[in-house]
């Protein structure tokens, strides 16, 4: 299945300002890229990352590659959705996820296949109803569904912890120091990060 | 199998004060405990309700029972796991929870199944070892593996969003608004709650 991971080349990851440079963010946002891009391939996936610039790493799996487009998330994902389903679509954000949750999405056989992100976003997104167009602003989860219902098109919705937990805020790196195994895990107790147990749920402070 | 729902009937929920008035809070915890029971009863079970002190109300599923245990949470679950296993220990703030996730916890043949919540909880557990005791507090799903490791037992984590969404914090709610259907998201909806989606996750509001 065609596959695509959106991502954002400049300025990545602001919520994470208070804790991150502008220069920690980007290699912690490649980090977390690297993490997803693997998994896709150990799924037997060739994903193509969707950038608003030109990047090169040379931790780049060889089966991914890269295609350039500056326009605005949502602009860029109906581009390639027109041209050809099924498509998926992955946040680039999501460390978390495994191989073996990738079936979850691309064997469904639903129309429209939905792994909602905490706080209603669209964090996969399988597309085999070409007619079906992304907007990703606001509760997009919702919006999705409503798209679909309209289309008359069937929705799965994929009940993963690991595909909704995409990574913007603070309490979410608690989540990677907890349950990560890859690049971006590594990156953050290189960085100096501890889970923090203080609290009501578990955080982070940094040492 | 044994199942038991810990409930907290004194000053539940107190990180929804700054929303909540504590009568408010205690009616919004029974509503999430009665959404829970009914998933229970619909996948089959017949739930215990471990409650630190007496509860009625007409709408407690007839095929749940009330148990006073006024101990604190880790010791009163420990107490029915030394009396009997397999015994499935699952939190009562999951409104979330559907009847078709309760097979991936219990008819799973580890020695443990875990669901992590959201900042390293234990929102969900079947313990089959009888050795096993639970401790609740800081990152208690680490602490729960860490455990099985040191009884030999073997281990599964349920990968799933709904069991991991144990409602804490405000922008919980909107995970309710979003994905409920049951007795808690009406509760929210009746008073008043709505979507916020000015910021960057979706958030609630208050009429």
């Amino acid at each position: 299945m065609r596959c695509f991971v959106p991502f954002a080349v400049d300025s990545p990851k602001t919520r994470l300002g208070s804790f991150l440079s502008p220069a920690e963010r980007q290699s912690f946002a490649t980090a977390m890229l690297l993490d997803v891009l693997d998994t896709l391939v150990s799924a037997g996936l060739d994903p193509t990352v969707l950038s608003t610039a030109p990047i090169t790493d040379d931790r780049i799996p060889s089966r991914a590659t890269i295609t350039v487009d500056d326009r605005e998330l949502t602009t860029a994902v109906n581009a390639q959705l027109a041209e050809h389903t099924p498509t998926l679509i992955i946040m680039a954000d999501l460390p978390l996820v495994q191989p073996r949750d990738i079936p979850r999405l691309v064997d469904n056989e639903a129309e429209i296949t939905i792994a909602p992100g905490l706080g209603g976003g669209t964090n996969a997104l399988v597309v085999r109803e070409p007619a079906f167009r992304v907007d990703y602003h606001g509760a997009s989860y919702l919006d999705h569904r409503q798209a679909a219902v309209e289309l008359d098109a069937t929705v799965q919705t994929v009940d993963s912890r690991r595909l909704a937990t995409d990574i913007d805020e603070s309490a979410d790196l608690a989540e990677v120091l907890i349950h990560g195994t890859g690049t971006a895990h590594d990156w953050l107790v290189e960085s100096g990060f501890e889970l923090d147990t203080t609290g009501g749920r578990v955080g982070v402070h940094r040492s």
